[in-house]
């Protein structure tokens, strides 16, 4: 008989965050689950890690078919830490990382923590997704992704992943959703709004705000635009950043020293 | 007349690190220099931002052609707030990360500060190299690498870099280099040897250590073999991670939701 799939965990908003609480919920039937997540709020980690500090590993609950650990690490310490100290018999059939509170599309993949997680799933070789939903209020609806994101699971866990590849999932914030898009990252990036303020002691202390501009709104095989239009955006995204074609390009550079 | 160009300059080292000042010393003669740097170590930072605490921008020192400033941030905040609030009239023609203290061949793009910043640069136009040594001391003998980083500088400033895209340079840490490479990105990933102690409290603590295990030792066009052979390897990268073979795949999943 086929043993039920082992399925890891982990987000950056937090254990006790909603969007996971809801995610435990849709997979459980699908297998047994070990979570291993932020014990506060960690968003904007990137693939960052803990190299100054030690790190913990706290179990919170333990019940048949689910595990909920927390740590003070990012999401990235998370999966490095379970994936050595938990899963010594047998490594999880597939990781993952959300529901983000909040889109992650276009270039968030580099900004984000619950991307960061995947990508560090992804390198380890565990088939990993990350899913997040276009709402960032703590009372986002997640109740219309459900079946979506069943369905996602249970075909990464049919098909698997290519080494060194993961998926990108993002949801729109809407009642009713049109289906399923396998995008393409957009191109875009935050424009910055520094909100800039007088120090009490002297001087000035500067807030990151921004917003998300997309460099090609009229693109329709962009996540960007899925999303906007109501579906759910699939980026099939991969660990290797070299660019093949400046590789080319870059072999009529002059690299000579007199 | 052509202006003398406007070079930004960061790294995950902070301001006061050897790494820094001689590359602001090879590359004075090139250009008008902006350094923001931030204030102490901030490795393995990855792409991090700073979203739940303000950010300082203090200026160290100014003299004709090269000011330094340091900031509480990440490397992407420091990016983020010189290109926001000390280029209004004019942004920088090329941004340089490093030398960083230690390599950041293959994988290490994405969690290293030093690249994170290299990122955040090029999502914002502006051609983007970081330079790491492979030696992680502070003493580390940079000496070597002067006539190449001024080399790769000017061929960028010459060339541009196409939209989206950054170069991750390593320099082997040996005294007679023996030239260029272009290469790809090399699989492979850090094992982790989590060290495990009892917390005089009670429980237990984890410090992060590790190593990096090449998964292709034999290829001959990876990043991590040409610096073991001696050469200065460039990879050029792109910040679309989409992997455009997967998005055709996956156009025989079944999304459907019954």
């Amino acid at each position: 008989m086929k043993k039920r799939p082992l399925i890891l965990l982990s987000n950056d908003d937090g254990f006790r965050a909603p969007g996971i609480q809801f995610l435990i919920d849709v997979l459980r039937p699908l297998g047994d689950l070990v979570v291993v997540a932020p014990q506060s709020g960690r968003s904007g980690m990137s693939a960052a890690l803990t190299v100054v500090t030690p790190l913990d590993l706290v179990i919170v609950s333990k019940e048949k078919g689910l595990s909920i650990y927390r740590s003070n690490g990012t999401p990235v310490d998370c999966v490095k830490l379970a994936l050595n100290q938990l899963f010594e018999d047998r490594k999880p059939d597939v990781f993952f990382s959300g529901i983000n509170h909040g889109s992650n599309v276009s270039v968030a993949i580099h900004y984000s923590g619950t991307l960061g997680a995947v990508i560090e799933a992804s390198l380890n070789g565990v088939p990993a997704v990350g899913f997040s939903l276009d709402d960032h209020s703590i009372n986002a609806d997640f109740g219309p992704s459900c079946l979506y994101i069943k369905q996602i699971a249970k075909q990464v866990l049919e098909h698997g992943l290519p080494e060194g590849h993961c998926l990108n999932v993002n949801i729109p914030a809407i009642p009713v959703l049109k289906g399923v898009k396998i995008c393409r990252q957009a191109r875009g990036r935050w424009v910055e709004e520094f909100d800039k303020r007088e120090h009490p002691n002297g001087g000035f202390y500067y807030w990151l705000t921004g917003n998300f501009r997309d460099d090609e709104p009229l693109s329709q095989d962009t996540d960007m635009y899925a999303l906007n239009e109501g579906y759910v955006s699939i980026v099939p995204s991969k660990i290797d950043m070299t660019s093949y074609s400046l590789k080319e390009t870059m072999k009529d550079w002059n690299f000579n020293i007199k």
